[in-house]
């Protein structure tokens, strides 16, 4: 077995070379990794070297959206067995913390992350990982689908905290990959308006076919004139005036919910709204307790993930991944392929 | 006008005969009944003369699942104008009680609820009710729908209740209208495994017809045996075996919802089951602040109400719908077709 | 029966006048208005005539603290008898919106407020008032007590928006009199630590003998540097520092709860610490369903209203003691007391 | 250091003897026991040899409401230092699992529980455990109260389900230890009536010293005569005829929790009651996330524990204390004192 790694070492340095293969702990699983996408955080580390407080200071593999095959099991590992195929929850918990014994342990500070300062991400041909945070797929969904459990769980996270229930009108702004799928998941959850919006008419496009029933170019038409009264908003774009204007588009005690990284520490809010409609705001931090949720909803067909993905690249142009989506506002979900074969 | 009414005189006594046409008050409407489903309390009414300790001592209307079209218009209302077609909550509350102020209004003491004696309901041609318990009904929804909106009344609380969310196994047992509308919300609110069982086929083969991913008729094979370890269970039979077995049928911290009316006022429950999985058991009485959604559902065909209608009487014939179900189990809604024209 | 009112003119003009006895509604009770808390909304209409978009245009009667005694009855009211001593919850919401249907009936947008243009409040000797609205109180509470059941409640509003659980920390910014009734709200409901902030030592001297666990002079120490990581945050203050730096101050998951109405719209909050962290964030606007909880707070020695009472005004002197606040920040809580017998 | 320890090989049949002292695991302290709680559930093992499928099949040491002093730490144990005193949670889950990745490790299948089979309890000298399940102790709190951190986090856990809140009229049938802490909890949590009833005189002698609002000794006086109707039961009595008169005792919406265990598999509940008034019903297993609040809560002087403290017994009586509270209603805590000295 050989294990090529698409490994960034610097600010769009991203060099592929082979790394050893990763021998699983005790009760962790080997993985041949089938199909990684790439999440805007990777983009970012890639262009920017960090992300607010982590910084890449030793080169690092990226990638975390993934899924693969059970090739090797450690001693104590008996959940899977070899061939079986699994999507990867990558963020692993202490288990022990006061967040983790609560159930928040996305909120862990101990938390062993890929693709974050300085765990090693997917962008591999073999993985090592915790076989409780090995997720078995039916043969039914693709490997893409499987590996884009990832952002799912985003989307169904956010829908958690915003509530969603039948009959609800929730306001989705952006529509990238994670707008996307907080739009399916909302309908799946049994949201009757979903109102998204974006500044590329391509992307706009796509939220139409994944059911939006409004969607609103806000270059053009700005959404405080749209006499919205959602009872959820779910910020995907990090642009501070969709989050505003987002939050002056709620009903009385709805929520806030907001998902997309700002560019700044503080941000202005519209707070006197907040506070004589009181509403609720908050923000998601990854998610948890949500992939076995996401394996069914992509199953039953309820959300469609093959639907986000618009183009494929193999290992040895995992820097031509990072760059798709900038190039191309339509490119939202590029996938890297690696082939342990090739 | 004449408003012919359907009157129920005592046990299996129903008279159809001329009654005043009901005065709107300041903040009321006129209403022309369409259409009325026939529920289980109706029924039980007719044959028994009570439920519980509600007992029809004067001559009354039975029918509380109605929509019409707006008539008439008290000196205040301003909310519909003549011609809407609306469906009725048929409760209404005091709205200052402790129970009301806390959003709970179904478990107001004073509410006034249709067919619920002393209180009229709405085998007539003509209703009179506050203009705030009418909804609008859009165009695209059949008059059966419109009076069906009440039974997905019940349906979408149960829900509530169990906290359904995506990913969920609903347990449904009872496939009458009640699990019908149940088992579909629960599809539509993201469940991705609902189990229904009942012992007639008939109605097993509706709930397979509505989506239900697993059927089972309990007179052959007992749900115990079934291995089932549901998110929640709907209880929508009244039978104290299908509570127990459904019960025990559920995943530590589950949610049984008791929503079918048993036989007595104890009820035995497997409550070491209960206690040492932490499971929460709570029943529906009615429900609240349910039409706007039950409308949203309907309208983007979320849920198919349509397909409950199993056959239809003039308001002549309103006793052969009170017998309808009790001699075919197939025949699981029958509505009651008020024509004010004939 | 002679009714003397201290009514608004404009800004800085209040006026002792003779208004007529208002006539009781069939389900109202008239009362003999006893005592009435000066709050710091009828502080800021006097001064500035104006509340955000609420603006006093016609003559107006301040103050929405207030208890009585009942000295006469609607035709249809039977909650109380006259003699009766009650506490007036001073907004009257329309019982069949969708908030009120909701139980968030405080943002009912149809609600009439006391002291809220263009609805009189209690600086007064006589008022009439729904008898739902008018709670009786024991024996034992002191006039005083019975009107800052008012500012009470805004404190039990808080605490329930801050989920106040046994052995939590909270964290207190602000320590007028709402500020002080929050601590001793959330000392009530369990809280282990309460840490009050301010920067008038004299607050912070009432905030100790309330029971605060912990006080800060913000003017001498900064608040981030305490190194607090409380459970929630109740923000009194109107402070946009105290807001951020009280947010900063939160455990994961933490809440903080806007009370005190800050100088602008838009304010500038740590938002990507509230992302990282998944704090919730809300406001309080008045309260819902506290009053019958306040009392039994009071009367079982739970809290200590008359402990805040630090001057009392007669009516002819309501414009001294609408400005005694602003004179002395140790005078937390003026009182008017009307005198119908004067 | 020798290891004496209290070991039950069977049915009133307990031994004392030299077991080896344990040796800690990486992340385990060693620790001197100091104090142990004599529960319930040690002397129904120690009477019948079982409870429900849970059978003594080996010789097993009772006894897990537990104190001590720290005295050896393992390899890789950082949270704790040799002298320091420490409380013991009794039960260590797996971490992973579904139910703790959820935060509800007490509902783990594979937690490890003292004093449960085939795990061995604390009536020893020596204990091991892992350092995140021991919690250092203030010192100004007593070895007695500090073992007695595990009934209270049972009280703590019944009021967090009965969701306890200011105002509160709070019912708790069974005034032994358990009705006792849920009490003081609850006056703790801002409750302000809290109903105890019992049977035995010097019980709810002891209810009405630590607070209770009212008293019933229901062999007196039925439950369902006193016109009661409150916001949560908490039933600590395991006995059917409490259950049922306290949820019948409850408003519409309140909650039952079932603590204490009845005597078969099946209850039977007043479920026409639970339907009508959407009563929730539940029971309590353990407890989880207690601790911390359980020793904030008795430093802070808000819970007494000593109160509940009846007799003490060294180790080798402690069969002795296995019997005594059966002997005699009133010695409703007697504690075990080991003493590795002697």
């Amino acid at each position: 077995m050989n294990n090529k790694a698409a490994v960034m070492y610097g600010t769009r340095d991203v060099r592929v070379e082979e790394r050893e293969v990763p021998e699983p702990g005790p009760k962790e699983v080997l993985v041949e990794i089938r199909a990684v996408g790439v999440c805007g955080s990777d983009v970012h580390y890639y262009e920017e070297g960090r992300i607010g407080s982590f910084i890449v200071e030793e080169p690092m593999i990226l990638g975390h959206e993934s899924m693969g095959t059970v090739v090797g099991l450690g001693g104590e590992a008996t959940r899977h067995k070899e061939g079986d195929r699994v999507t990867l929850e990558p963020g692993i918990p202490d288990g022990t913390c006061r967040e983790c014994r609560a159930g928040r342990y996305n909120l862990c500070p101990n938390v062993r992350f890929f693709a974050t300062p300085p765990i090693d991400g997917a962008f591999a041909n073999y993985v090592a990982i915790h076989e409780d945070f090995a997720f078995a797929l039916p043969e039914t969904l693709s490997d893409d689908a499987g590996a884009l459990m990832e952002p799912l769980s985003v989307g169904i996270w956010a829908n958690r905290k915003a509530g969603t229930k039948a009959g609800d009108h929730v306001l989705v702004t952006g529509a990238g990959p994670i707008g996307l799928v907080s739009l399916q998941v909302a309908l799946a959850e049994g949201a009757t308006q979903v109102t998204v919006t974006d500044v590329a008419p391509e992307r706009l496009e796509m939220a139409r076919k994944m059911g939006a029933t409004r969607t609103m170019n806000v270059a053009e038409e700005p959404l405080e004139e749209a006499g919205i009264e959602a009872d959820s908003l779910i910020e995907c774009s990090g642009n501070p005036t969709a989050l505003g204007d987002g939050i002056r588009s709620l009903r009385p005690a709805g929520t806030a919910v907001v998902v997309g990284m700002g560019p700044n520490e503080e941000t202005s809010v519209p707070l006197a709204f907040v506070q004589t409609r009181e509403i609720w705001v908050t923000g998601t931090f990854r998610y948890a307790n949500t992939y076995p949720a996401a394996i069914e909803l992509a199953a039953t067909g309820k959300v469609d993930l093959d639907a986000l993905v618009t183009s494929r690249f193999d290992l040895d142009h995992a820097a031509d991944a990072l760059q798709a989506s900038r190039k191309d506002a339509g490119n939202v979900k590029p996938m890297v392929v690696p082939n342990a074969g090739a």
